[in-house]
């Protein structure tokens, strides 16, 4: 071969190298852009991945912060008079009362005087030393809770869902209704309830009133002392519909022959704990509650209704007559008859089962 | 040139040719793993992004569940009446009083006859129909908030963190204490106020009271119909350290020339929303307002001290009579002197910065 082949062959192998090179970098380089394009979709995947990530970060931060506010607004320090705030009010201690049940409990401070309870007070709330003073006032304002009330629940729950009557009926109006700020309903907005009784004495952590009308176990608020140039107004006048004597005394009260046998019998298992010293103080209470019509206004239209019907049959109306109503005094089941001229007769007394 | 050099240049430019071609393709290639070597770094710092945000995810949604655990606690419903439960009580209305600061506002109900304030209640909780027949009573107590309390936070903290004082100083003893029972202050476990008020009139959700002691902005609880019957108890005594002369009439009232000037002057700006129908009657307001020394303590006793200085001194006493006292009223500053006798001056009225 001459040089010519030879250059030839030289050439041309040189070109098929640098050919095999490029044809190889090439492929190469298409896997690097495979690779790449594999990396560039892990690129996109990572980043929706991310954004995903990011969007669900912001929406529960968007929970936490709202579930944040919403805990502020129900601790929230009222910084505002807005009547958004609500204020949230703890006992300050519990009324341990003669009245066991609302039956029998009165309407009014102060008609039963017998009628005793003792205003147990938290001494984490109440220090003994925040009492005295107080056994030198006559009387004190008791501001509670009306715990018994069926819809209690509705302060804790949106007061636009409130089912609370605007007005409510007056007894002396004959079903007629007034507005509930114009009664002393327990069924108001606060369910805070206002009265009055007599100091008896201050021990300790406890204080002893009497002519209570406040069931047992009502949660109690606040004591103020009664101070009768704030409190007592001369010439204060009510609405006609508006009296005293919704109040209806019975015409006389008796006791059988065996009452005071059942009430010494279970005055062993009350005494210790009773308010009272003695069955024979226990016996004035009863007798001082039961001085007041305590049946409800049903209890009283049925036997009324009742009586009617018998006077006008010309029946026996013993069944009248023999209807055993009951009071719960002290855990005391306190059972009695009352007749249509409203003669009370207790007939005895027995452990409630309550 | 022969064939040879024609092969050969041939030959050169092909091999040239190639050799261009890898290098470029080789070139390329390397930008391409550069570019590859970043978008690994961009997926690196991408996988960073990506757990950073998966833990701040887990985070806010830690956070989110403990707000939402905390607020059900907090909205708990409680189903029982142990001391622990509270009652959160919403307030159905706000006092628009004629006393715009606690300076001035009277410590007693009554004293000041023409001390008006319109009750507004909030519409969805007290619609009008519920105040029906509250007009026909003469008075009626408000059960309030004793909202200015600094401490009033602490309804929301923990109750053993209080820092009530068990005892509080009471005036007539001269710096002795009793307990906080047996007053009525308003640092109390529950701050709920007590008060009495004349009723006026009632239109739509708002009463009109007069003789009020309380302060503008009052949340107000609840309004009850006041109870002769219930609520005034003949015969209460209290003790020998609480008296009703706590109050202090002064000697006089009297008011300068260029005074009526001054009220009439700021008359057009409040006249509109007063609860007084003129400036002569604002001014009746005024004169009742100051029959009360309305000073604090501090203040009668920082001039009592100041005045026996000067009359031991011999020095002239004018620093004494010319101490301008301020008293604000619907929003108007009214500017007073009085003498170490308790004579009244009434300067002028002027609109008030606050």
């Amino acid at each position: 071969m001459g040089e010519t082949s030879k250059w030839v062959t030289l050439s041309i192998t040189l070109t098929i190298s640098a050919a095999s090179a490029a044809i190889s970098v090439y492929f190469w380089s298409n896997r690097k852009q495979a690779d790449l394009n594999d990396k560039l979709i892990t690129i996109k995947e990572l980043q929706k991945s991310l954004n995903q990530s990011l969007e669900k970060c912001a929406a529960e931060r968007q929970g936490r912060i709202r579930a944040q506010q919403d805990l502020r607004k129900a601790m929230l320090q009222p910084k505002t008079d807005k009547l958004e705030t609500t204020y949230p009010m703890a006992p300050i201690g519990v009324v341990r009362s003669c009245f066991s049940t609302r039956n029998g409990t009165p309407r009014q401070p102060l008609v039963v005087p017998l009628a005793r309870a003792r205003l147990m007070f938290d001494t984490a709330l109440v220090p003994p030393a925040s009492l005295e003073g107080l056994e030198e006032y006559s009387h004190c304002w008791i501001v509670y809770v009306f715990h018994l009330n069926t819809d209690l629940d509705k302060l804790w729950k949106d007061p636009s869902r409130s089912k609370l009557k605007a007005k409510v009926r007056v007894p002396r109006l004959k079903g007629e209704k007034m507005g509930l700020f114009a009664t002393r309903s327990p069924h108001r907005p606060c369910p805070i309830g206002l009265t009055v009784a007599k100091v008896e004495s201050v021990q300790g952590n406890s204080i002893l009133l009497s002519g209570v009308d406040l069931v047992d176990g009502t949660p109690v608020l606040d004591v103020k002392p009664y101070l009768p140039y704030c409190d007592s107004i001369e010439g204060a006048t009510v609405p006609h519909w508006v009296k005293m004597d919704d109040l209806l005394t019975v015409a006389s009260v008796d006791f059988s022959d065996e009452f005071f046998t059942t009430l010494t019998d279970c005055w062993a298992a009350i005494g210790k704990k009773s308010l009272y010293t003695s069955p024979e103080e226990f016996q004035i209470l009863i007798k001082q509650v039961l001085s007041w019509d305590i049946r409800s206004v049903s209890q009283r239209t049925q036997v009324e209704e009742k009586y009617e019907k018998t006077k006008n049959d010309h029946v026996d109306n013993n069944e009248v007559h023999n209807i055993i109503y009951h009071l719960n005094l002290e855990g005391l089941d306190v059972a009695y008859r009352i007749t249509p001229n409203t003669d009370v007769f207790v007939e005895r007394v027995s452990l409630s089962s309550k």
